[in-house]
């Protein structure tokens, strides 16, 4: 039977939770990562030895789920694998809405036990309609209602990221890493072996939630491709859909059986599919932030010509190298940028053809960062704008002289907001990798899009301008 | 006349330092940059407003070279570019070692009044055997001497990279971001326009010099591209070299003319000499300090079979695919590995097929840690071996438990101790940067490389392995 949306929909965003089989021994890691949730938490509970510091935490414990005085909307069960098919029985009979098995040990292991256990389990869920997240898994997060699997994920905060991942660590990590970068999750789900609801219920899901403003993906495997790529075609058209998948090479292949027991195929089949849909690939956690990132934050251009920034003629040369290799042009401006430039432009140890080597003109007045943003934006030669910003300059400035710093933060947001063109900043760490993390936070609380390295800033604007939903 | 030895070494190996027309506009930065010279350091300036602020820094001024009670092996000039023939003409008359010339604004801006002058520095540099750096460069860092021309830049370390750039930046940075990751320099030399000395001369000079194990380069063009070839193929036989070319694509060469005015070439022919001559080809800064930092920390292998160590089982499929794009192979280990892994590991939430999904046995007992390098280590399956290094975990045990990390360091150490098979870590920063950064460094402390993510481990250690001088 399939899951219906309401049965899903209570499961994704509870009113009601319940944590089954949490202990001591993990530190009650459920029910205190539930510690923020927006609504009641209810343990289970059977071990008189557990009871007493469940309910030191403040939270009421029961022997069963049916003795809950309420309607448990979400459960996460974190039990032996033995254990797991009775409490799927007990969720089935209690009307839970949906269930997160943290409880791994399954076919993943290759073992016939945990074959069978696995399916056991379907034959329960199955029939009910039970949303049953999992088995090995890490479940849901979703920050603005409080729901959360590790205690370092942000709650309190309201998202606009729908990510579904097969794995716990990759869900975690970029709800983590993402919060890092300013960029926080509507609804999070790590769904591991995924046999009764996938990546196709989850992305049918997220393109209704009208929190969810881009959804990114990190999968191993579908065990049913053909309704993957229906929903994706759908999906895709309607938001921009990022898709990580692992187990891209031969030795991947091998590891995800290991991990999910999914099945590996040929990568490259992924990929046509991927951009068959109008979805984009990356292939790793920083690409998959980075896409993310350009896609909430900077504008959507359909050409490929840019204009560069930057702040001495080594830089120009390297920054010019990225953004060629990732597919963008810096073409020479037209006559009459170059008749403007001309006018002001210092070209001892500076260069104004484009890619501009600028730091000596805007260190004799700032105000020609203005200027030379002003020329950019009404030059028909160039679709985009990207900056080098230096971090040893910003890290003396966030000191030194805090006014130049808001100066400089000033002009970009200036010309992000007179122009249609799309604008993006490298802050490459540099040796003061401190300063530079708290000039990003500044840069990012500003909702500027910064990149590490010139390749990551090319590679993430490059790619965010594929994504069919945005164009 | 060429340059000799002997003139080359005076300029590079100084005992007697002079700085010409720094000013107080610029912050004194070359008089206080000499500040911890490992000799006399002179100023000589005309300027008669200049002279206090000199002197005021402790420092003896002059108004001409030949006025300087002493041999001047080295001068750094830093004069408006009509100045600058008169200054050479000065250096060649006080028979002094070498000049760099940090002046811009000659053929790089593209004006006829640019070129002029170039050529007349040239004149009179050419015939004179002087050992002229530049012009429109930083010159020279060696910061066994205490040599620098950036005050951040270390001094009293001897370092064993030898560096050359075209590019004040590059140079620059790759002295500042390599220290931050515990590499130093024998001999930077940046020499911009190089028009007396070019990469070829360092080059020669650095092969022989003992202080100097490996060798990087950031080049645009070549004057003599036949006796660059030609060079190259001798230096890399004999040490490691490691060469970032500026310049890669169209924009990349256009860009160089104003930096330069070097002449863009085919960057196909580049990558193929590089390969040809047993270098190695990197594409920006962070990839020259990774293969440089492989270079010098990770031992050598012939063969590309891993065995990779992750921390979780998303982590070990996207571990392996990165190693595995890279060029490596993530093979199945020898049965009898298998045996003996199969008496200890845990296999619910973890799999020791290669990758390793290691941390829950791990976490049962650290000593099985060592348990899994000795399988490694012998099993014939296998060349060299990676490990993913939460940051999370790093950054918990750093604070709560400083003995497990201690315990962590020595089962790596142990292991590079014991084993001929090459080692390094991946620590991704995930959203912990700060306390990644405090554990790489105490990491990089202990002779351990380590990596900001899975692809560039894969790839430093990788193209470390392919240079013809260490195989």
């Amino acid at each position: 039977m399939a899951v219906t949306r309401e049965r899903l929909t209570r499961a994704l965003a509870p009113k009601v939770v319940a944590v089954i089989g949490d202990k001591k021994a993990s530190g009650y890691n459920w029910l205190r990562s539930m510690k923020e949730f927006d609504g009641p938490v209810y343990s289970v509970q059977v071990d008189e030895n557990e009871i007493p510091g469940i309910e030191e935490l403040g939270i009421p414990n029961y022997k069963s789920l049916t003795d809950i005085p309420d309607q448990v909307d979400f459960a996460v069960c974190a039990v032996p694998r033995q254990v797991a098919p009775f409490i799927v029985q007990g969720c089935v009979e209690a009307n839970v809405g949906g269930v997160t098995l943290f409880t791994s040990g399954f076919a993943e292991t290759g073992e016939d036990i945990g074959v069978e256990l696995q399916n056991k389990i379907f034959e329960i869920a199955d029939p009910s309609g039970l949303a049953l997240i999992g088995p090995n898994c890490m479940g849901l997060h979703v920050p603005g209602l409080g729901v959360r699997f590790n205690r370092d994920q942000p709650a309190g905060v309201q998202g606009n990221i729908g990510f579904v991942s097969q794995s716990g660590t990759h869900g975690m990590n970029f709800s983590l890493t993402g919060a890092a970068h300013g960029l926080y999750c509507s609804t999070l789900v790590s769904f591991g072996n995924g046999i009764i609801l996938e990546a196709a219920d989850y992305l049918e899901y997220l393109v209704d939630d009208p929190q969810t403003e881009v959804i990114g993906m990190y999968i191993e495997g579908a065990r049913d491709g053909q309704r993957l790529f229906r929903t994706l075609r759908e999906v895709a058209a309607k938001k921009p859909v990022i898709i990580w998948k692992g187990g891209q090479t031969e030795g991947g292949g091998r590891a995800i059986r290991s991990h999910t027991a999914s099945l590996a195929s040929d990568q490259a089949i992924w990929e046509a599919m991927i951009r068959q849909v109008g979805a984009v690939a990356v292939h790793n956690l920083d690409e998959m932030i980075d896409v993310v990132k350009a896609t909430l934050l900077t504008k959507r251009t359909q050409g490929n010509r840019l204009g560069l920034i930057a702040m001495t003629g080594g830089q120009s040369v390297v920054l010019t190298d990225a953004f060629e290799k990732a597919g963008w042009r810096v073409p020479t401006l037209s006559e009459k940028s170059y008749s403007q430039l001309s006018e002001f432009f210092n070209i001892i140890g500076g260069s104004y053809r484009n890619p501009l080597d600028a730091a000596g003109t805007i260190g004799q007045d700032p105000k020609h960062l203005d200027t030379i943003f002003d020329i950019l934006n009404a030059d028909e030669n160039i679709d985009a704008v990207g900056m080098e910003l230096s971090a040893t300059f910003m890290a003396r400035r966030w000191q030194d002289k805090p006014e130049e710093f808001d100066r400089l933060i000033g002009s970009l947001k200036r010309f992000m907001a007179e122009s249609d063109k799309p604008f993006l900043a490298a802050l490459h760490p540099s040796h003061v990798e401190e300063a530079a993390h708290t000039a990003r936070l500044r840069l990012q609380e500003e909702g500027i899009a910064t990149f590490p390295s010139f390749e990551r800033a090319a590679n993430a604007l490059r790619k965010a301008s594929t994504l069919a939903a945005v164009n």
